[in-house]
């Protein structure tokens, strides 16, 4: 059997019971390396709390080397752990994939993601459009296809999730061209730099999908114990230090009741000031009212 | 302390380590009965799981009776479980603004709920529009708000979650006139009359925001042992048996990637037939090419 077990967001005792005993009686535990970390445990207390050695297992793995992970699995109980829920990235779904072609059972335990537990800065989960991922520019790459995203999701009110990219088991340039395989610490974008970038897109695209002044909420290392939420202007939180990672960010949409501003007023110093960003931006990006077509008068 | 716990969405043993151990300290324990329910597990054996009495919270006690709720919270341990992630409903959020006004400190312990779960049908939770909710429809009372919705998501290609109606503790209109306390039998809509009720109101607007032909997949009892994915057209899902409670739905967005589908196709007996579905809908709602604007020639 393959187990796809969720760990949640932070506490190693953030897997739900069921997973747990499912994981304990694995003879092979994998634990997915690439696409997010666990704030709150090391592999060391992992591998304790388990009772079990643990394999970190990195993008390369997953994606070229699911032959080892599966490997045994129809006779063998193999767990493969993912921080937050099971099916955030691609390459899982795909994972599951092989193993149904290969007539291994798959079960899967979920849990808690930042795609569900963000709703606890006070925000309808209900308006949420699509989630993007903002990723590390560099002087040439630039990639802004969340740009046109955020405008989507902004026209019709809705707010937007936005992911922020982590870099781990990186090689510099040079040492990927000399075979090297010595790897860079690992990176994880801040709040202010992700503000930044937006206003930098923006800034270059003049289409305006959001203003320095639109509102969003900062949140930073959601589930744990110093889990801190923001609420001030994209501007505001481009120079927000919000301490160590993880983070994401919500640009708001239209649609924020009045109970959810009233939430996210909790979250900032200066309560007058983001509850008039928020009405300005709503009257701002109004529609436009529907103007009845001119009778042809010919 | 007031605890927030998530109890995820089928066993007893899904509330994460850190839930269970929180819970069995408090002092009293509610558990959320409204909007949404355990599938896996009677209230005897979660009382018998946590070793406490669990008292039942309806809506009533929820929205009006926090002060009992609350109660003592400043000095005891008070659980407050909810199936799913805490924060699906408004009216939680509520409950923790008036805690935090009467400096009862929240510790909110998340899970997994359907809104991040779904991603196990292999569609990806990034091309998620907002989600809707489907209520039962009467006679004289057919609310269709979540129309437009689905319009919106699907013009910007995006997947609709739809939620479907649950009446636990309702009372007929002749009892409540009456004032006698007796409840009809809890309801749970079927994924038949969910698309039998948006076939209806298409047929009413008839402004195409999807047709009977739109692809769409059923979800039956996510995350239990007997969960169902099943892939089909709106209209064939209208005739579709899906069993015991609960269910969802998703109505597919143009933004369906081969992947994505792949995995879909596994959740159907008729795989061309289904494949054809998907890409005639993404032939049909294909956004109109831009048109350049003409110049006057006046």
């Amino acid at each position: 059997m393959l187990y796809l077990v969720g760990l949640g967001l932070s506490y190693k005792s953030d897997i739900t019971v069921r997973g747990l005993e499912a994981v304990r009686n694995c003879s092979r535990i994998y634990l997915e390396h690439y696409t997010s970390i666990l704030m709150a445990a090391s592999l060391e207390e992992l591998e304790e709390y388990y009772g079990k050695p643990v394999i970190l297992a990195d993008r390369e793995l997953v994606e070229s080397g699911s032959e080892e992970i599966l490997h045994d699995a129809r006779t063998q109980d193999v767990a493969f752990l993912v921080v937050g829920d099971v099916f955030g990235a691609t390459t899982h779904t795909d994972l599951v994939l092989r193993a149904k072609r290969e007539s291994i059972p798959v079960e899967v335990i979920h849990n808690a993601s930042v795609m569900n537990a963000v709703g606890s800065c006070g925000l309808q989960l209900y308006n949420f459009g699509q989630t993007v991922s903002m990723v590390f520019f560099t002087e040439s790459w630039k990639p802004d296809s969340w740009y046109d995203k955020i405008w989507e999701n902004r026209k019709i009110g809705l707010h937007t999730l936005v992911l922020l990219d982590i870099k781990v088991k990186e090689q510099s340039i040079e040492n990927m061209a000399r075979g090297r395989l010595i790897y860079e610490p690992p990176r994880y974008m801040s709040i202010s730099q992700c503000c930044e970038q937006l206003l930098e897109i923006e800034d270059a695209r003049g289409t305006i999908a959001y203003t320095p002044n639109t509102p969003a909420v900062a949140i930073s290392r959601l589930g744990s114990s110093t889990q801190t939420f923001k609420a001030g202007t994209i501007e505001e939180l481009s120079r927000y230090d919000a301490g160590e990672p993880l983070h994401s960010l919500i640009i708001l949409g239209r649609q924020c009741h009045e109970l959810e501003l009233e939430y996210l007023l909790e979250f900032t110093d200066d309560k007058e000031g983001f509850k008039k960003a928020v009405i300005e931006d709503q009257e701002f990006f109004k529609p436009a009212p529907w103007v009845p077509p001119v009778e042809d008068e010919d």
